[in-house]
Parts: structure tokens; C-alpha cells; sequence
């Protein structure tokens, strides 16, 4: 895939308001922490996110017999990583993710808190993980966040053991 | 490494009595799962299970610099899927394993069941994994079995959620 800053278009205002999410600002505070050369300051949030929303054509034509792509896999990162972040942020545990990938892009996730596991989604087709728009983005995100928080207050002296 | 049937000696008394404990056991009936082709009808146990015996120099012997050999990885995937399958059958649950490594030797392994992480272990030198003797390999997977049980009794409505 190209750079994606320049093909950026205006993001509708559905998205603009996914921008303000809390799930969303998460992703972006995770994916900047990576860029120790200060390379993307001058990017915006949308230039960074624009290369997970994918539609429903694009992703078709993603092959999927291949091993996926290393970008992909830290798009998937990036996004478990903020999954977990977010969780650790709401509920006051700290939640890792772990992610284990077959080579044909089946795998599994899970987010772990002490002794919880707070979430766990088998993947598939990894290699065309992405979301139709950002405000995909943001409701899956937050989605997961909000299950796993229920998890951790469902059982709160397992999560911080 | 050599194939290891060749080389085997016969196991010392205690050695022999490792041979007979459940967690050795479980790890040979999930190495001879893999035997497809019933290629190692004729191997003995202790053939299949000489490869995770290192002696404290052939570890040292080992660089821990590339990444870690395919049949190490193959080794530990089988000790912590007979770890889990034991837990399985002696807690009633159904425990799976999760492995995450680095390309360095580092990581991380969990047995999970139902939302209960019963085992968690960070893992390091993985180039290096084996034991001292059959009786520490069936010491150490005994060990960590009992830990994953009483994990399972401490919080049986989340093992079994």
C-alpha cells in the first residue's frame, strides 16, 4: 500500500466526531508512541488512521493465501494495543493483549488482566483487517473496550490478582 | 541435532519412574498424536523423548542469538499442550495453551480456560529449552500442572464461564 497521507480525503462528519472518541484518541496516542524520530508530527490523525479503513472492495481484492502483510500485523497490534490501554485506563488494571497468528491468518487474541482474561476473539483473514470508516473504527474499538471492562467488573479479585 | 534414537541410554531408576508419571505420559501420547504415518511405531518412548534432555554444557553450546530452531519450537508447543491437556482432564475444563514469542527467545506463555488465565509464564533462552533429566522434564510439567488446578479450584465459575 501507498503512503496514504496524500490520498486523504475529508473525513465525513460521522468520522470527524470517531476522531473524538476515546477509543480513537487511544489508537493515535499508541501509534504515535512509535514515532521516537518525531518523522509524523507533521501528519495528521487522519493521514495515521487511513490506512485501516478499507472497503468492502479494497479488502476483497487483498489476497488472502499468502502470509499477511508485516503492516497489517502491526495495524492489528496497534489496535489490540489500544484495546487493552484503554481497558487498563477505564476499569484500573493492567491489561496486556496476546496475539498468536497461524501463518494462513487465522489466530487468536486475548486480553489479559491478572489472572482475567477480559477478552478473546478468534481472527480470520487477517490479512484484510481494516473498517469500512473510522466511525467502523471507533464503535468496534469501543465495543471491545466496554466488553472487557464488563469482564473486569464482573470479576474484579480475579482481574487484579 | 542428530536424530536421538541412536544415542539413548538406558534411563537411570528415577528416570525410569519419571517414565510412568501422568504428565510424561501425557506428553508422549501428544507427541506420538503427531505420528501420522506411524513412523515412530518402533521408537520408544525415551527416543521421542530424549531431544528435551540437554545437559547443562550442550545448553551452554547452544546460541541464543538467531532465531530459535523450529524443533525447539515444536518441543515447547508440545510440553505446554500436554501442561494444558493434563490440566483439562484433572480439573474437568477445557485449557488451552497460547504462545507468544519474539524472534529474540523471549516471551510468553498462558494456559487459558473458560476466562481463567490458570498459568502464566514468561519464557526466555527458549533456544535453550530442556531439561536436566526425564525426572526434572516430568518434575517441572507436574509442577505446573498442580499450579494450573488449583487455579481452576480457586475460581471454578470463571474457568468453566
Amino acid at each position: 500500500m501507498k503512503d496514504a497521507a496524500a490520498a486523504v480525503a475529508a473525513p465525513s462528519p460521522a468520522d470527524t466526531a470517531a476522531l473524538e472518541t476515546s477509543f480513537i484518541r487511544s489508537l493515535v496516542r499508541q501509534i504515535r508512541a512509535h514515532d521516537t524520530t518525531g518523522m509524523w508530527d507533521q501528519k495528521p490523525d487522519t493521514a495515521l488512521l487511513a490506512p485501516f479503513v478499507l472497503t468492502r472492495e479494497q479488502r476483497r481484492q487483498i489476497p488472502i493465501i499468502a502470509d499477511p502483510d508485516a503492516k497489517v500485523l502491526w495495524r492489528l497490534e496497534q489496535f489490540y494495543d489500544a484495546v487493552a490501554l484503554l481497558i487498563s485506563d477505564e476499569a484500573g488494571v493492567i491489561a496486556t493483549p496476546m496475539l498468536q497468528l497461524s501463518r494462513e491468518g487465522y489466530g487468536r487474541v486475548v486480553v489479559i488482566a491478572g489472572m482475567l482474561v477480559v477478552l478473546s476473539r478468534q481472527l480470520r483473514d487477517v490479512h484484510r483487517f481494516g473498517f469500512d470508516t473510522l466511525t467502523h473504527l471507533a464503535a468496534e474499538g469501543e465495543g471491545l473496550v466496554a466488553a472487557g471492562v464488563a469482564a473486569v467488573n464482573r470479576h474484579p479479585e480475579v482481574a487484579l490478582a
